[in-house]
């Protein structure tokens, strides 16, 4: 099977989906990771190019702990629009990655707009992905993937219907997260009052909780035709 | 594995889960049905007893079709009550069945009184029936039961959150539904619009456009603590 | 009264409220149907302009049907957008269908972006259409219309707050959507696992057990100021 | 048509839906007001017997004045509670008023349980009515009827589905509100913040501003099987 | 200002709000907990009387630690029901602590129904606290309290929308429930997956990181007239 | 502490916060009123450039009352856009207020597009208020503001979670809107039923009513990391 994660900075699916998509990997499937933003505003001191170069190397660094392909879409971070190139370029992503299942970022977080916009079009397009007459590089794929919403900033506005049982990768996942080490400074701790590595293992521990196991990611599937399915493609 | 469906009145369970737990005793799960109430108020012109008494040999038949047992609870008809000796039966019927899995009705439901309680006291006792100092009958069983609500009639106030395909079953399903003959005659016609077969054709087939497959049914599983699993526990 | 029902692509209206519109139609009222995109990526083997074209004869023949007058709006399909030059084209279409009453999409569908975002512009535009300093081709008109929105694709996330009865004109509705031949293939079938003739049987009479007929359509009214009305516009 | 207002306790009736029984009456339809408890706990001097009886007395002249059936029933004010021979007695009440539609109480309601359980009982033993093996003093009438629910106190919690321009007879709800002296004087205000006739003034106005009129009352229609509708019994 | 949690079983208090309880007692709140059951199940191996009574005696020095009065109800565990006599017990709790808040279980709480059942009932006679045809052992109070309901188990069905910082508290709310010996064992470990301390450190750290502190607990204030409140009577 | 309403057109934050903006004002807490479009369709008779500098002025007369600051951003009347520019101009003002507190438009209001786009554009930077790669006018403020939605048009779709006491300030509220007499005529009265002034005065006393007070505004705090708090910053 081939899983395709699109979120929209670097770091996301790490620590939202990371210790899915690890055992996606462990158990055999092709895992693709898509960054639909540049993560140019990740700094308090480097340059816009500077600090997207540095987290395009750390995203490709952790996708390679599990063997992940990585395509950075590149769009400029906080200012992803949903418009016609947009849909293109998703649309063409989900053919490269030739996905069956796709994880993305819930519609309805209030967190930032990237989030809330890349699932959106991750979710619109997934429609289209077998049309013929929209070409984009790749060629339609046969069937329509499904689309699982992953969880909100800190599980606002969220309530999981699925739960994957990360136990056995909670220390995958938080190696691939420590790639990031852009990310894990003073200066996000201050603005957001927690960093990114105690967020995953509260987080994670909570999700746990909640579904009778140690370390627990939860998801929503989207309700949305024909893309709806009797059991469940999570691993 | 263990089932039980423990629903409201006879034919219940054939009409909103008969699909899944035919699946579950075509794989060799093993699949009680309960049964609340007596019945004794479904004809316009028998006697309660009578008509309960018919009842229950329907009901029975209907569970041999899939070898499921049948245990019949007797509580009166539209007078199903949340108390002590009510919650100690179902405690007793879950620990019989000795259950991994509890199939009922869902407690918001605004259809009819009997399915209420019975969804809210099956989910409520679930967490009761491995605690020694509560005795009934059979003794404690060792792990809570997973705990799904069914669809509300017509599928009023209620959007599944998972399917089964039952396009396998959907034949035994209706047979199944076919031993409750007193109840296909003109007065639930006349009373509801639509009579029991012709419900279950439907609204079988319109899960199953909801999800992909030619018939489905649809399920929600109670989000209660320590019965919130990962996974799942549908067939 | 005047109807206008405004849906994304030919067929659409036939499938969620072409049983609405013909009683509308069959009592009088001045019925119109705007499409907002021109559905030309609804063919495997078809370019372009040539399945669009096929697809506008189907809509008029299907519009003719009851006498409605057919609105083609010519956006292309999967690419419709919220843009001051779409909002005006909207306001327009209402103003020259003199709307009283509008039908259109669920916002919160997400089945397919051109279905969302049709009916969240023209919820959005409805105040707009009276307003003189707005100006269209068609001068304001009177009164701000009601918005009423129709169901869902396989009516996931949808509850109706309204039903019609739609037992006398589902015939027509059926001849209106068999006009559109060229949606009736194998294609969609392989797509989506049900073709449209099929769902909208089951679907009507899924609706049509949930409000004690024989077949339905539902609708959810605008809860938007100062479109939200005593009694209802429905017929 | 026959309307059955039933709520928990004298004055209710009156507060929430008063102008739309009022407009059903003047059409020309039969209007029963039954009141589930005896109100007994509505004073800070008076004993319960003495301010139980005034308040009967009150809502008969209420009733009056739209020539309204009064049913007293008459359980204790503050201690209603679900069961069998509440519920017979709420059968008993619908079969005297032969309703054709009932009014009562959102079991949604936060307020007060007498509320809460008059609410859910009307609407669990509504589809109870027309069962020949159910015995009650009345005899079981030939159709189910329909359940609107009516707003909450302070419409805390309840958003409306439905609207009634009660502008034509606000003046009369506002009379029937007035016989009841005893509910008017300063201990109610003391308690709650603001006096009955103040409240509903401004509750019906603010549901006018939200549906376009000068004054309305708003409901919700139960959505249940098998009385969801097509169309609106409300006037 | 008078403080009352009512809670199902001894520990619920401190799991739940207990570092919110702390806050209000150091800063001069009068505070009690009122325990609805005896706990008598709490115990794989000891009878019923013995476990209570080492419950009892757990629960008094976890309120000792804050200072907090504790009222001891003792409904049997498991069998609480909304019964008269349960009700007027409840509204002399409420008279005996003169609360002016009170925070008590999410009726919508699907874990276990002491939970839903005190909560309701604590909800449901706050109205009835003041009211002087209501006779209990203490006199009616002044004024109706302001009711907040506290988390579900693991967060279940709960969105906080209000957040207490316990970051100053977190300490004592851990001593507190130490003081429940009786409860740590592995019996509780191997039924539900993690023991009370475990629990409370990560669900606090979650609602902490929810709201931008530490360690925090989260509430929704009960939308009930006319104890719904502008502000907020939380420390 | 600096607070800043964020609305879509002159009179919005007079009508749905007029009265906590006075209050932080008289507590001597910063305010600053920005207003996103200029109003330039809100006449049926005056041109555009015209409409939209009276109102400007009627703006910041009203502003004047209370101290306030006004900022005029002047995006197009009904046809406000999530772009690039746009969102560089929220965040700007955002800086230049140095808001510690954002009062805007609830994102699922339905009524009108410059309040829905408002409301999200609004919430969606507030975050990027802080970023120093992402530069405007003003440069970055230390902290992310907290938001807070304001009331829908006739409170649609909107439960208010916090109350405002603002009896002492609805004199001051109602004296800010009388400052915008260019909306006060016949006409608005004509499309929407209702004038301004009314509709404050009664659903501020609705709000009243439900919280308790003589006169209240309600608002919904936005749950978005990492703006969600303990406590409020409502005054």
């Amino acid at each position: 099977m081939n899983v395709l994660a699109i979120c929209a900075h670097p770091d996301d699916a790490e620590i939202w989906c990371g210790g899915t998509l690890a055992k996606y990997a462990l158990r055999g499937d092709k895992v693709t990771i898509a960054i639909s933003t540049n993560g140019e505003v990740g700094s308090p001191t480097l340059p816009k190019e500077e600090i997207a170069e540095i987290r395009r190397k750390e995203a490709q660094e952790a996708a390679d702990i599990i063997g992940a392909e990585l395509i950075w879409m590149g769009y400029p971070d906080e200012f992803l629009f949903d418009r016609e190139e947009t849909r293109l370029t998703f649309i063409d992503v989900m053919r490269q990655a030739q996905a069956d299942v796709v994880l993305t970022h819930y519609p309805q977080d209030l967190y930032n707009p990237d989030h809330t916009i890349t699932g959106q079009i991750a979710n619109d397009v997934a429609i289209m992905t077998t049309v013929p007459n929209i070409v984009t590089n790749h060629p339609p794929i046969a069937k329509i993937p499904v689309v699982y919403f992953i969880e909100t900033l800190a599980g606002l506005n969220f309530h999981p219907e699925e739960y994957v049982d990360i136990t056995d990768t909670i220390e995958i996942k938080q190696k691939m997260l420590a790639k990031h080490e852009s990310q894990v400074g003073d200066w996000l701790k201050d603005q957001y009052g927690s960093n990114a590595a105690e967020m995953v293992e509260i987080i994670s521990r909570f999700r746990g909780i909640q579904s009778g196991v140690r370390y627990a990611e939860g998801f929503i599937r989207a309700k949305a035709y024909p893309r709806n399915i009797t059991g469940s493609l999570l691993p």
